[in-house]
C-alpha cells in the first residue's frame, strides 16, 4: 500500500478468523462478498472483487456495486469444484470523479473548457487500452475534439457518448488500495448443502430374527429407502468389534457370550479401521452394496470412528500411538457424562504424531478408494482441531467431493471451531430446540449470523444416542411435526430409522436414552412396514426434491404470526420462482389458527393482488389476497401446510 | 502452532481490523482482553495475556480468567503512556489436568497408586523451576513419598498442599498455542477521555465594541473560564488570513474592506501555519496565555486546519504542493453542500508527498515546541486516513500527550474510520440525538460495540458551525437540558460560548447555521454576564471533578423508566464506590414522572435494604427502598436530578 492510497477497505466478509479458515459456498452457487469501503473527500470511488481458483496465476474480476451506507457487495459464480482464493481492490477513480463533474457542470449550463482540457489525461489512458474499434474511434474523437477546441462537440460526446461505460472497463487503479488476508471459499457439491439421510444398523437388516444381517441384507432394503427418497445412508461402523471389555445389552460393562456389543468399539483380531466385520460380509459385498445404492441415487455413508479396542492391530503395531500410564494400561475414553470402557483413545500428541496422523489420514483415503464419499465422523469434539483441519485438507486434495458430517453434540463454540475447521456439515441443536421462540432464535443464530458462511446444519429429529424427551410415547402427530420442522427447516436433514418411523421411543427411564439400545444388540424389525409417518417422509423428500426453494437453509425468513403454537416461514428460490410458505402447529392436540404475514414484494406481487397458495400436503388450493392471511390448523389430520405461492 | 497443539484461540478483543488499528486506553486504567479459548476433550486449559510496552524486549504475564460458555479474560494496568503489544497464550494443562482427576478420585475414595505415579513427571517440572524454599521443600516432599510407595501421605499432601497454586505458578505450557497479531493498545493521559471543552473566538475577546481582540485580553477572560470549570479552551485558528477571496459576513463571497474574514482561511503575506495573526498578538503574548491558562488548569486546544488561502506562503514556495487544473487555476475547497471559496486544499497524493507530508507534522511539532499538548483537526474526513495515522504516530513518538480531536460530521464509517486511524477524541451525532429512544441507541452504539475499544465521543451542544434546530430560540430549561446531557452522558463535553451560555441562537432561516456568524466577523460580548445557565455550568463542571463515575464515558447503563419523556442512566465508579444516577426531562414545559429501575446488585445493595439519594443538583436527599422507585421532575424548576447513590 502506497501513502497516496486513500481508499479504506475495513469489514470484508466472508473472512473467518482473518483467513485462518476458508468460508463455503457450492458449487455453480453464486458468492457474495461484502465489504465497507471508503475514502475522504468526495471524489468518486470504485472497487473490485478478484477471485480464482487457488493455485492459479490469473485473477479474475468482478465490481463491487454500492449498497449504501459506504457498503459494497460483488459476487461470482463458484464454477468448479475447488477452492477460491479472492481479495478486494478498491480506488479513487480520478476518470469517473473527473466525468461526473463534467457532466454536472453541462447540466447546471456552465463552461467547460478547463474541465474538457482537465480530462485530456484520461481519455489518453483510455486510448492506450485494448479497446473494441468503436470504443477506439470514440475515445479518438472525444481527444481530438478537445484539442482543437470544438468545446460543444466534445461537451456532447462526453455526456452521450459510452465514456463512463468505457472508464468502468478499463479503470486506471492509481493508489489502488489492496485487502488481501488469504481470504479462501471452498465450493463444494450440491449434497453438503441438499442431503436427506437415513441410518440404520446393517446388522438389523436381517429378514430373519436373530440372525446377523449381512451386507447383501441391506441390498435388499435399498428399494424401501429410495423410494421413501432419501439419497444418503449412513451406516454405524462396519468394522471388526473388540472381545474385550465389550460391552453388554444397554452399555453393561459385562457382556455375555453371544452379545454383540457397540460397533464403535472398533478392532479386533480380524483387524481394525480399514477391514470390515466377518459377519456383515466380505468387501466386494461391501462393494456391491455401494454400486446398487448408487445406482438408486443413494450414496453410502460411513462412520469414521477413531478410537481403538483393546484388541485394535495398532495396540501390537504402534503402542506409542497410545498413551500408558505407570501401570502399563491405557486410560478408556470418556465423552462425560458417558464412559467407553471398551475404548482406547488414540493418543494425537504422541511424538510419532506424523505417522499416526498419516495412517490415520489414509483410513478415510482407503475408502474413498472403495467408493465411500460420505463421512459422518463420530465424537470429533475429542479429537484435536488441528488433526481435523489436516484430515479434511488432505483429502479433499485429491477427492473434492467428499462430505463430513460432523457428530458432535457439544458447546457452541466447539461445534463452530469443527465447521471452521472444515466439516461439511454439522449435526445441530435442533434435536432440542421445541417452541417458537428457540426455533427463531437458532435458525437466525445459524443462517443470518457469521456462521451461515461456514457452518452447514444437519436437522435429526432422532439418533441412536438421542431419544428426546418429546418423542419417548408420542403419537404419529407429534412425530410428523418434528419430522416437518427437520424437513422443510434445513435442507440437510436425517432420521435414525426404522425406530422413527415406526415410533419406537421405549427410553431408559429419565434419560433420552433408548432402552435396548440398538448400540448393544441385534434388532429385527418388520422392514415392510408403512404408516401414515412413511407416508409422509415419501411425501415430504419428493416436495424437497420439486423445490428447489426448499434446498437451501440460508434463505429462511420466519413470518410474523400472532400465535405462539404456530411458526411460519417463507423460503424462496429467485431463479426459479419458488416460493414456499411452511406454517406448522406445535400443538399436536388442538387447532390453532393466527393471520400470517407474507413478504409479497419479494415475489413481485402487489399488495392488491390476488395470488394462489397450493397446500403439497393436502393439495387444497386458496386464493390469497393482501400480506395478512388467515391459517387454521387441525391435528391430527392437519398438523402443518406447506404452500406453493402463485401468482394468478 | 505446532501440529500437537491442541487449544484453539479465537475472537480477541480488542482487535481492530487484525491488528491493522490499535485500540485505546488510558494512563493507570485497566486494559481487559477477552478471547475464546478450548480445546477438543475434557482436559482443563489454561491462558495467559502476554503485554509489554512496545520495543521492550520481555514479555510480562497476566492470567485469563474463564467467564463461562468458552469465554475468557485478562486484565492488566495500563501503566505508562505508551503503546502497549499484547498477544495470547493458551495450552492444555497437563499437570492441572492430572492434579484435577488425582483429586476426583481421591474424593470418590478410589486407589490412586497409578495416578500418583503418572504425576511424577509433572512433579519432576517443577522442582526445576525456580521455587522458593518453602515450595521447593513441598514438592521434593511428594516426590519422595510417591517414589517411597507412600500413597496415603502423598495424597494427602497433594489434596491439602498448595500444588495447584504451583503448577499455576509455574506451567509447562506444552505443545502451547499463541495468538499474535500484532495487537497494540495505546494508554492516553487521562484528559483524552475526562475533558471540559470551552470554545471562544479570540478576536472577539475585546472589552471594547468594534476593537480587534488580543491574547492579552484572551488572558483576562481565563479566570472566567476557569471558574465555570472548563480546563481545555479551543480557539479557532490564529494564523494569518488570505485577503484574496476573503469572505463576508455571513459567508458572502464579496468581503467589504473591513471585513475580517473566516480565519479558517490560513495564509497571507504575513505567514502560514506557523505564524501568528498579528492582531492577535506576538509569539511571547500567544506563549503567555498558554501558562497563565495552564496556571488555572486550563490547556489551550489550536485549531489544525490544513489548507490554505490562495497567498499561502505554500503555494509560492511548493506550488507542487496543490493540484493545478490546466488553466493554471486550483479548484477551491468544498465540503458539500458548503463550498468554500477562500480555500485551496491541499493536494496530498502529490508525487513529491513525502517533503509535503513531513511539513504538515512539522507544523504540529512547531506548536508542540511552544506548550500546545491539544489540537481540534478541522474537517479531517477531507484529508486522506493513512496521512492522519502517518501524522498523530509521528507527534506521539516524541509527545506521548498530544491529543488530537477530530472535527468530522461525516457519515458512520468515516467517524469510526478516522478515530481507528488515530483520533484521541471525535466529534459526534450528539447534537442532532433529541428523543430517548436516539440517545439510548447512540450511547450503546458507541459504548457497548466495537467502538468503546477505539472511539471517544466529544458532545457539543452547539459548534460554531451547528446552531441546532432545537436551541433556535430555546429558553434556558431548553439549553440546561442539552447541556446537562452532555455533561452526564459523556465524560468529553464542550460548548462554543459565550454563545450557548448567553442563549444567542439567531439562525439562516431554516438553516442549522447562526445568523452572523462569528466565522465572518467580530463579535462583542459582555464577557461578565453571569446567568441560570453560567451558575449549572459551574456546579455541573464541578460535579463532575468530584464524581470518578462521570469521569468515564463506557460505564453508562440505561435505566428503565415508562415515560418516553425522561431518559435514566446508571455510572458507577467502583474503585470508588461512586455511584450516580442521572435522570432527565425532555419535556421542558411539562412535569413528568415515573418508576425507575436501579442496578442494585451493582452497588451491594439488597432488594429490601434502604439507601439514600442525594439529588446533587437541588441538594434534596430521599430515602429509596428496592429496585423501582418513583422520580418527578417539574421545569423550568428542576429539569433533571443527578443522584449520588449511598448505602445507608
Amino acid at each position: 500500500m502506497q501513502a497516496q492510497s486513500r481508499v479504506i477497505i475495513e469489514n470484508v466478509r466472508p473472512n473467518l478468523e482473518n483467513g485462518r479458515y476458508y468460508a463455503k459456498g457450492v458449487h455453480n452457487d453464486p458468492f457474495t462478498v461484502t465489504a465497507d469501503i471508503f475514502a475522504d473527500g468526495h471524489d468518486i470511488i470504485n472497487a473490485h472483487l478478484l477471485y480464482m481458483v487457488a493455485g492459479k496465476k490469473k485473477w479474475l474480476e468482478v465490481p463491487f456495486n454500492f449498497l449504501g451506507n459506504d457498503a459494497w457487495s460483488a459476487t461470482f459464480i463458484l464454477s468448479s469444484r475447488h477452492y477460491f482464493d479472492y481479495k478486494v481492490e478498491a480506488w479513487i477513480d480520478y476518470a469517473l470523479t473527473w466525468h461526473s463533474g463534467l457532466i454536472k457542470k453541462l447540466e447546471a449550463g456552465l463552461q467547460v473548457a478547463v474541465e474538457l482540457q482537465d480530462g485530456l489525461e484520461h481519455l489518453r489512458f483510455l486510448a492506450k487500452q485494448k479497446l473494441d474499434s468503436a470504443q477506439k474511434n470514440y475515445i479518438k474523437t472525444c481527444i481530438s475534439l478537445i484539442e482543437s477546441s470544438k468545446w460543444e462537440e466534445a461537451s456532447a460526446e462526453l455526456k452521450n457518448g459510452p465514456v463512463e461505460a468505457i472508464i468502468r472497463q478499463f479503470p486506471e487503479k492509481r493508489f489502488k488500495t489492496e485487502f488481501d488476508a488469504g481470504l479462501q471459499v471452498y465450493a463444494d457439491r450440491e449434497k453438503a448443502v441438499f442431503s436427506t439421510w437415513y441410518e440404520f444398523f446393517p446388522r438389523s437388516s436381517s429378514a430373519t430374527k436373530g440372525v446377523h444381517g449381512t451386507f447383501k441384507d441391506c441390498e435388499k432394503l435399498l428399494p424401501r429407502i429410495a423410494e421413501m427418497g432419501f439419497d444418503t445412508l449412513y451406516f454405524p461402523p462396519v468394522h471388526p468389534i473388540g472381545y474385550q471389555e465389550r460391552k453388554g445389552k444397554n452399555g453393561s460393562t459385562k457382556a455375555l457370550s453371544d452379545d454383540v456389543g457397540s460397533p464403535w468399539a472398533i478392532g479386533a483380531p480380524e483387524g481394525g479401521h480399514k477391514d470390515l466385520l466377518p459377519q456383515l460380509g466380505t468387501l466386494a459385498d461391501f462393494k456391491s452394496l455401494i454400486n446398487s445404492a448408487k445406482e438408486l441415487g443413494i450414496e453410502l455413508a460411513m462412520d469414521f470412528a477413531l478410537q481403538a479396542a483393546p484388541e485394535h492391530p495398532y495396540v501390537q503395531t504402534h503402542p506409542s500411538w497410545f498413551k500408558w500410564r505407570s501401570d502399563g494400561t491405557v486410560q478408556y475414553a470418556e465423552n462425560p457424562p458417558k464412559k467407553y470402557q471398551d475404548i482406547l483413545p488414540i493418543y494425537f500428541e504422541t511424538p510419532d504424531h506424523e505417522a499416526l496422523w498419516e495412517e490415520l489420514v489414509s483410513i478415510a483415503t482407503y475408502w474413498v478408494d472403495q467408493g465411500i464419499r460420505v463421512f459422518r465422523v463420530d465424537n470429533p469434539h475429542t479429537k484435536p482441531f488441528h488433526f481435523w483441519q489436516h484430515l479434511i485438507i488432505e483429502v479433499k486434495k485429491h477427492h473434492n467431493d467428499v462430505i463430513f458430517l460432523s457428530e458432535a453434540f457439544s458447546r457452541p463454540r466447539i461445534m463452530e471451531g469443527l465447521a471452521k475447521a472444515g466439516f461439511t456439515q454439522s449435526y445441530s441443536y435442533f434435536t432440542w430446540r421445541n417452541t417458537k421462540f428457540e426455533f427463531i432464535e437458532y435458525l437466525t443464530e445459524l443462517t443470518k449470523t457469521e456462521r451461515k458462511d461456514y457452518m452447514r446444519a444437519n436437522f435429526w429429529p432422532n439418533t441412536p444416542d438421542i431419544n428426546p424427551y418429546h418423542l419417548q410415547g408420542a403419537n404419529d402427530t407429534v412425530h410428523l411435526i418434528r419430522l416437518f420442522l427437520a424437513a422443510t427447516l434445513s435442507s440437510n436433514y436425517g432420521i435414525y430409522g426404522p425406530v422413527f418411523e415406526q415410533m419406537i421411543s421405549d427410553a431408559i427411564p429419565g434419560k433420552e436414552e433408548y432402552l435396548d439400545s440398538e448400540k448393544f444388540e441385534l434388532k429385527h424389525y418388520d422392514w415392510a412396514k408403512r404408516n401414515r409417518i412413511t407416508a409422509h417422509i415419501t411425501l415430504l423428500n419428493q416436495l424437497r426434491k420439486e423445490n428447489k426453494a426448499l434446498q437451501r437453509t440460508n434463505n429462511i425468513e420466519f413470518c410474523a404470526i400472532e400465535n405462539q403454537q404456530i411458526l411460519a416461514y417463507f423460503k424462496a428460490d429467485r431463479h426459479t420462482e419458488n416460493y414456499i410458505l411452511a406454517v406448522v402447529n406445535f400443538d399436536a392436540n388442538n387447532a390453532q389458527s393466527g393471520w400470517v404475514q407474507l413478504p409479497l414484494s419479494q415475489m413481485g406481487i402487489a399488495a392488491d393482488e390476488t395470488f394462489t397458495v397450493h397446500d403439497l400436503i393436502s393439495e387444497n388450493s386458496y386464493f390469497w389476497k393482501g400480506e395478512w392471511n388467515f391459517v387454521e390448523l387441525r391435528p391430527p389430520g392437519l398438523p402443518y401446510h406447506l404452500f406453493k405461492i402463485k401468482k394468478v
